[in-house]
């Protein structure tokens, strides 16, 4: 088999063969196809796309190029949560301990973020002492005895999609839907989960800005998912502004905390509560509506806030920020952004607000930019929400003064005031599954 | 600029500008564009294509990412001649005699071959003493005094097209038309000619297959010379059977020789006719008609053959060869192969008749493969002739015997014998010149 003809294959819009499809991604993998030929057969399926079995294919073959987790040793249904990347998303500190309360083991493996804020292990980070990584077998132990563990993605995960991701990301080629869902899919099949709930986030603090384009999505990686014999669903939810008030690493564990504690946070509580139900659909705990009800009671009793406690013990952290989230780092630069005129706060778009958190030092720009993880922006106010005129409308926090013009000005350009109550985007778009697709 | 936004644009079928071809064709040819976004820019290219206007600043480009001759040393319109390459193509030999015994100089710079036969460079070698490595000052003094040299190309020219070729033939993306037309032009623009005569072959041994396609590509070269100032003009001439009788380095030579020394080979003297009166014709001498009777007077008259001679002596080579081709070298190992049934030669394929030609030592299957300068096939017979059942139609000539048996099966596979006598494809097809298609 040579790389040559299959490119000229796939330049010719003709459908690639498994075993082409494996002998692509194993070469990415080890080496033995040169980044020329990887980066023109990646504009070649950007430009002419790929089957659902073409994809599904390739999605395998990326799992298989490097180590396959087996969660076999933990017992009962494993289900794992991906989110799409948003401004504000803490959902898997708050999601995890209510399935988890709910007697649905979640073993999860996370990786790094680069972006607006960390991703989830960055968050955890925030915790004093708490531990990311972690030996297999204390990982497993501590999911069959507390039920929850985060840890920090190891080993050599879908190598083949770490070389790829890297080229499409120098080649103009991220965006083509095949490519995007066999990329996260890849990760998640080898991480060994036996079923995946996906969070595709639209608007404009998504990669999908569309709810369409985000259906679209959706229904790849479910397709990809059932295919390889993964039960998999994906809910749509809005990224149009941030999710909750806090943006930012400690910010955001602080908030998870006071939701799990019983505090209202509506836009939050909403989102976690649905991906939590279609968690627990997922393992075999009953239909969504019951698996709701199971949710909102494991929050409501505090069974899951005792369940997050719990992991950060296991996990070496001071679970005393469960009972004390000022015990978490809080960078010592605060600056308030007041409204400049009365009115209604009509927009925060969530692209800008993500930006301004990063300048102040909560995410990454480059991989090996460290994480100020007291940083970030707490809003006072949100999209609906009446303001007059001089009204704190959001915390600015930072450990270094100096970022703080840019950073404003990021956050002013995103907050649009104005005369009229808006109408907000909704919330939850649509629902998944190997059955179709159900709006709401 | 970023070659990951022209990348972008390109992918997305938006027009690049001349600056975004330029800084693509400079990052090329100075290694500071990588490999990976240059092979994805040629997928895309060959996907979404480029506007003429692209073309021609891309070709512009990679003209000036190197040296530029400057041919103004030399007195007159100095007019180059391009063949995209064919079986038994010998009219270089021919053509450019002609030319300057019509006294329009030409200064030619060839590269060396890969296939069948060598290329005109080659050719030349295979007269003893020859030499082809000339410095420049020599080169023009013999073309202001003969009026006629071919050189090797040397130096630093179009080395953008150099990268991108290599790039080409390793991504599948060779078959894109304005990649290979502006790979052909870039080098004859750096070349420094004033005008460009484009023999374009077409049929089963040339890279067009077709007449339509050989136009397209002929149109597209002519778009890019006259849109950077040359004049440009192109002549679709068949390449379904070998040109001529001789197929092999010193046997074309002998063939140009005896075809200058008023032999009679017609389908070579007609093609050389038309491309010499193409030449004469660009360089101002007048009508296309009378320029074919300037040609034909050169020829009869045994100016063209006197022209020959002088290069040859000028450039070291044994000029005896033009009264006495026997002085070129011959392969001793001979063999005939004969008809296998009374009939009409139907068909003698140039792709096989030139991979048969290469298998017996004349050509390279690989750059630093040598050559034997006196190997290759005479044919006998052509496509029309009647044969008898055992009379020879073509002799093999190698200097290894144990090459003989997988040529012959080559040629032997080329030849398609039949009863009746039949319709010969034609020779001449077209011309295209600014001013449209002009189908014979």
């Amino acid at each position: 088999m040579r790389m040559y003809d299959i490119l000229a294959k796939k330049r010719d819009g003709l459908t690639l063969a498994p075993q082409e499809l494996e002998f692509f991604a194993r070469g990415a993998a080890d080496g033995s196809i040169p980044d020329y030929q990887l980066s023109a057969m990646l504009m070649a399926i950007y430009l002419n796309g790929m089957s659902d079995e073409e994809t599904a294919a390739l999605t395998d073959a990326m799992a298989r190029s490097g180590d396959l987790v087996d969660l076999s040793p933990i017992p009962g249904v494993k289900v794992d949560k991906h989110s799409t990347g948003g401004v504000g998303d803490k959902t898997t500190l708050i999601v995890g301990p209510i399935v988890a309360a709910c007697g649905v083991p979640v073993a999860k493996m996370s990786g790094a973020g680069l972006g607006h804020t960390g991703g989830t292990i960055d968050k955890l980070c925030a915790i004093p002492g708490f531990e990311t990584q972690l030996e297999k077998e204390r990982f497993f132990e501590i999911v069959r005895t507390v039920g929850l563990a985060v840890i920090s993605q190891s080993g050599n995960i879908a190598p083949a999609d770490k070389k790829l991701y890297a080229l499409r990301d120098v080649t103009a080629t991220i965006g083509s839907l095949p490519l995007i869902a066999s990329s996260v899919m890849s990760k998640k099949i080898a991480s060994g989960a036996d079923a995946i709930l996906l969070d595709v986030k639209t608007g404009d603090g998504a990669f999908m800005k569309t709810p369409e384009e985000a259906v679209a999505l959706a229904r790849c990686m479910v397709g990809i998912g059932e295919a390889v014999g993964r039960r998999t669903a994906a809910l749509i939810t809005g990224m149009d502004r941030p999710l909750g008030y806090a943006v930012g690493n400690a910010l955001e564990v602080a908030e998870a905390i006071r939701l799990l504690g019983g505090e209202e946070i509506p836009d939050l509580r909403e989102v976690c509560l649905a991906l939590a139900a279609g968690m627990l659909h997922l393992a075999g705990k009953g239909e969504e509506a019951h698996c709701r009800l199971l949710a909102e009671q494991a929050l409501k009793s505090g069974r899951a806030l005792e369940k997050l406690r719990q992991m950060i013990a296991a996990q070496g952290g001071d679970s005393r920020v469960t009972e004390d989230p000022s015990l978490l780092p809080l960078a010592p630069v605060q600056k308030a952004l007041t409204a400049w005129q009365d009115g209604f706060v009509e927009q925060m778009a969530a692209q800008h607000c993500g930006t301004a958190s990063m300048l102040l030092g909560a995410g990454r720009a480059k991989k090996e930019d460290p994480i100020d993880y007291g940083a970030g922006i707490r809003f006072l106010k949100k999209p609906g929400d009446p303001v007059q005129k001089g009204e704190a409308l959001a915390i600015l926090y930072t450990s270094d003064a100096a970022r703080l013009p840019q950073a404003e000005e990021h956050l002013r350009a995103a907050i649009r005031l104005s005369g009229e109550a808006p109408r907000l985007a909704p919330l939850l778009y649509a629902r998944v599954t190997r059955d179709g697709v159900q709006r709401f």
